[in-house]
């Protein structure tokens, strides 16, 4: 009963010698190629409006062995490169999705999409989207009855239409005006979001005109007002210019002498990373941002892939047309166009590896995204300790992990998204979200249970924030099954008479579908490999999955909210892995139906046991806002871990060296007592940590 | 509607001038001082047995005179010093508990204590009855069964024997097991817990003598068997010779040039700490280990007292003697005698300040606690962002947290209990569980649903951690009520056509007693002032309460276990406040009955609103053990965390300075990727950060 592994690390390659990877993101020339093989379709001037450039990953039956290959050394299968290409025909709603190989340079499959899938925004249509709200003439004429002071910068944040069944087949963008400061216009970066107006201009993509202006309603019920000559209110600035600041914190420096402890290896659009005997490899693309391939540990598989799926953010206000904001960030937008330039000392302290990626335009060109992953190692306090206290010997280690982050801004919000790595074999995935609430416009004065009014005139109403990890798992190999753990108290008996007893049950996981957490009965879902045992214990090696629970989607079943984010309505969803699904609230979420997301796909009621299966993992928040998160929120934090059980043969990080001053070189500002270095005495309480053998 | 705010920070005093503060901890001549009160009280030459001589706090009726008249700089009352001295005529079963007034110099009270009230243990009991167990005739026979070979050590963990109603009034220790590694006997250090042995005696603390030798079951049922020739089984050591080491983890140092931002002011046995707007006072006693005092943020109250109430650990195995194993060890043994001794760049990275103290010993003498606190600051990532994506500005502020730090060796285990604090004015407390688990032996090739194999013949069994936070709370003054919030869909209607709305309710907790978190509401219990408002949206202001749920204790309603740990069964218990009531499961925990801890006082039914109340966080872990927790564990993290709702008019970290390269001083690792300086662009995405206005 062996642990079978996969024991050689991944040969390092130089990036000449490997034009791409099958799983590394398009490059350049692969961009500027998809594009031409696809308008090459088309009659010679055809103006394609390109939404999506990205690849099409290899199917799993090619790329496993690939893999495998490359960690065994042996030479490659060869593997043709695709791309996904999703466009317009410029200025239409004709929407098409390609598939080219850039290997044969041929057009594998080139569709007009259905009624109700809609492209994601993008850049430059945002940009566009703007200036026609604010220049049209209807919309001047509504803006006129505020009677603004002269020189006032109205902003249009454009949203993502959202869907209600209601004249909603179009592709439209529903926009949100608010102005700066208007007694301070000139300054670029004033928060809009302080002084929401009342007015919402929607656009429809296919004409790129207003097609209609909503009133927003300000009052407890549905009535609408005419617009109101604007009252003066305070602004509320969040740029430094305007704080009154802290002097006194001194700075904190993370410092490497010696370097860091990881290795990046960049090999073209994709890079390998190792790491105290992790290694996998990073791609970065469009919707998902980074995304890990090939996770592994001392060379035993443990993730084919590991990624954000999906996150949505519904509110709760069900007037019109706050009924309809229910925000994709990844599928209306993408986690990777939204990606942040990250800075050196600002974003990410230490000793920092950036990574840089290529995306498209909607020309078929290129995007530098320069920085939009930084890497770098962090202490995260102690990983174990025990003192005998009979001898007095502490034996310490300290927990060091390695952080790969990156940040998105999606119009007013950001998150920031983390994959996070320890030396006990554990893979952490952070979230956290900050940036500045959403906010509609409320008369003064009044309260309203759906929402929190943050600044006089400013209601921040309630919304829920759920996201999804999608884990596709290979612990110790590809046939892996879902689990459960449960602790259940004995009854009394004659066995356990004084009522003290429990025990735990191990359920599996037979078909796909939506599984909770029940704390209640301590219930933790593991993924297991039963044909590889602990050679201690015999139990099948395992990794479980420690995610807090979060109150589902409180829109109804009924509703278009629920139909669409599929993922939201269970902590667990499970599936039979299939090419290409890998979006947990389907892949066309921009004014989408539902039915073609995570819950859709474990309806078929597929067997999951011993097979290749994917786990998508949900978590989030219900964000009941406080005035403390405006003008921008201290962030709120989730983590979801993944965690060994019985995979190892005992304590993974117990060959980390023992903390030392040596090593670790802290200050001691305590004047008055001294370290002893004296050797232990019996019933001393850690009087010699970390010497040696005594 | 404005605030009240006691805005004064407390006035610094040399240690010289204040002799004590009414909230330090009893000084060495204090100590000692209260030991020959209580020993006049007896005949010349009585021996007497001190098991606790600590602070008795005084009443709050006078304290809160005292510390408001300190930060509005008036003369402060006089407050008689006053401590509790608990202890027996040594080798009797007669145990005192007596209170002493050290500024009259006069013994208030003397009573001997009733049936089933009995002391905690302490360290040099300890140690004699480990030698009584080993240097036994009869506990030798049995070990001679075992045909150890020549030079084995044999070693003794004495538990507090528990509770099961059976012959249990008497005060007596279980003493199980072990051995070092038969084949290294020599090693000092070596893991004991990993050669577990059959034999357990009982010893009783009136004679000081073995009363009785328990066998321990080994199979999955009751049977017992006579003691076996043992065999050889291989070791499982911890301490770094046994380890083959990693050899490529490169320093990491948390370097603070400037030193450090916060200043701890020690006055006596006490010390002030002030960090970002948090003041707070430190002690340190016996049994809760780190206590805070009048916390308050810019000199607004918030906590008049914050301390690790108690913990409770109840172990899954039904059979005898292990239906007893149900740990209190805060109230059992301490987490102030039980803290580690925490060595410079071991336990606590960077610019370290160290706190120590003093305790007292069983001979009414003073034993030195050299640093057991260590004090220092971390940097925990980003604290916001916002990144305006029409000018591509990023703001951004990290977020640095202020750490107070004890370690606690409880035999086997430990944990490390911090307070955090950051500059969004909130409050954390985490708990790290590691060290080592509790074993027995255990049939080979044997599995037990209540218990996990984690070495051959060794059984680490399932066992529950519930840990009690005892928060008495000061928001804003000093009559406060604790509300839930919960979140709620609203039905289909007229108003909510789409099924998408949903609103917010806030309940009053009416009465004291013990309450549930309930997440399919997103229930979340504030603790607010409703005298003072917020200005901007004027609801009270609040401070709420972030505790993960947990699977309650699974021990029955009639078990002993359930009776005395009177906080496992509740997320949340609320009392009303009464001076002396502390301790979540009772003043004197061992071998308890229950009727004394929090569940009985909030069976009082007293009304807590807008008036002194008291709230117990609860939360925990089933700790269902996995071989990677063996030999040592890799810590399991709980946090709970206090974040102001309304208490604030804005954020308030936005007046962190923003995080800039100047400051922070990252370095570049990677070589390709050059940091952009340029200014930003529109449609750029945080290429300017930090920067002044543009």
């Amino acid at each position: 009963m062996s642990i079978q592994a996969v024991t050689s690390s991944l040969p390092v390659r130089s990036a000449k010698q490997v034009a791409s990877h099958p799983f590394a993101p398009l490059s350049k020339d692969e961009i500027t190629s998809a594009a031409q093989l696809v308008q090459s379709q088309w009659p010679a001037n055809t103006d394609l409006h390109y939404k999506v450039i990205t690849l099409e990953e290899p199917a799993k039956v090619e790329a496993v062995p690939y893999i495998e290959a490359e960690h065994a050394g042996q030479k490659l299968p060869s593997i043709d490169r695709k791309a996904l290409v999703a466009y317009y025909i410029r200025k239409t709603n004709k929407f098409h999705e390609a598939i080219v190989n850039l290997t044969t340079q041929t057009v594998k499959s080139n569709v007009r999409l259905g009624n109700n899938m809609h492209a994601p925004g993008d850049g430059s249509e945002i940009v566009e989207i703007e200036r026609i709200a604010l220049e049209d003439e209807s919309v001047k004429a509504e803006l006129a009855k505020l009677q603004l002071p002269e020189g006032t910068v109205v902003i249009s944040d454009p949203w993502i239409y959202g869907s209600d069944g209601v004249g909603d087949d179009e592709r439209m963008y529903q926009c949100f005006l608010y102005m700066r400061d208007p007694a301070n216009p000139s300054e670029p970066d004033s928060n809009h979001y302080a002084h929401p107006l009342t007015i919402s201009p929607v656009i429809s993509t296919e004409t790129m005109q207003v097609i209609r202006i909503d009133y927003l309603p300000t009052g407890k019920d549905n009535t609408l007002k005419e617009p109101q000559p604007y009252k003066p209110q305070p602004a509320n600035e969040y740029v430094s210019e305007y704080q009154t600041l802290r002097t006194d914190i001194k700075p904190l420096h993370v410092v490497q002498p010696e370097g860091a402890s990881f290795t990046v290896t960049e090999q073209g659009t994709s890079s390998v990373v190792e790491w105290q005997k992790w290694s996998f490899r990073v791609g970065f693309n469009q919707r998902e941002g980074m995304v890990l391939y090939d996770v592994r540990y001392e060379g035993r598989s443990l993730f084919y892939r590991l990624s954000l799926s999906d996150m949505n953010i519904p509110y709760a206000d069900p007037r019109h047309p706050f009924h309809k904001k229910s925000a994709f960030d990844l599928g209306d937008a993408g986690a990777g166009v939204m990606a942040n330039n990250l800075k050196l000392g600002c974003d990410c302290l230490g000793s920092i590896h950036y990574l840089s990626a290529v995306l498209s335009d909607d020309k078929g060109g290129i995007v530098d995204m320069p920085n939009v992953v930084c890497i770098h190692e962090q202490d995260a306090g102690i990983a174990w300790k025990h003192t005998n206290y009979r001898t007095g010997r502490a034996a310490v280690a300290r927990n060091r992990e390695l952080v790969l982050q990156s940040i998105i801004t999606v119009s007013n919000y950001e998150y920031i998204l983390a994959f996070m790595f320890n030396q006990a074999g554990e893979v952490i995935y952070e979230v956290r979200a900050t940036g500045i609430l959403s906010t509609q416009p409320i008369d003064e004065g009044l309260e309203v249970p759906w929402g929190t009014v943050v600044h006089p005139g400013v209601l921040a109403t309630h919304h829920q924030h759920h996201f999804s990890l999608r884990v596709d798992p290979a612990i110790d190999g590809y046939a892996n099954r879902l689990v459960y753990d449960e602790a259940h108290p004995m009854p009394r008996s004659e066995f356990n008479p004084h009522g003290t007893g429990y025990y735990t049950t191990e359920t599996v996981v037979e078909r796909s579908g939506g599984y909770d957490l029940d704390f209640t009965k301590n219930r933790v879902f593991k993924i297991q490999n039963t044909q590889v045992r602990n050679p201690v214990n015999g139990k099948p090696v395992a990794y479980k999955i420690h995610a807090p629970d979060f109150q589902k989607i409180l829109s109804d079943s009924d509703s278009f909210n629920y139909k669409r984010a599929e993922f939201s309505n269970k902590n667990i969803y499970a599936v039979k892995y299939r090419d290409g699904e890998l979006f947990a609230g389907g892949k066309y979420t921009n004014q989408s139906r539902g039915g073609t997301g995570v819950r859709s796909w474990a309806e078929r009621n597929d067997k999951i046991v011993d097979d290749d299966l994917v786990v998508y993992v949900q978590f989030g928040i219900n964000h009941v806002p406080r005035i403390e998160d405006f003008p921008v929120m201290p962030c709120e934090i989730i983590k979801v871990a993944m965690k060994p059980v019985n995979f190892f043969e005992k304590n993974p990080a117990l060959d980390v060296p023992p903390s030392t001053q040596e090593f670790n070189k802290s200050t001691l500002l305590s004047e008055q007592h001294q370290q002893s270095t004296t050797t232990g005495t019996i019933g001393g309480s850690g009087d010699v940590c970390c010497s040696s053998k005594l």
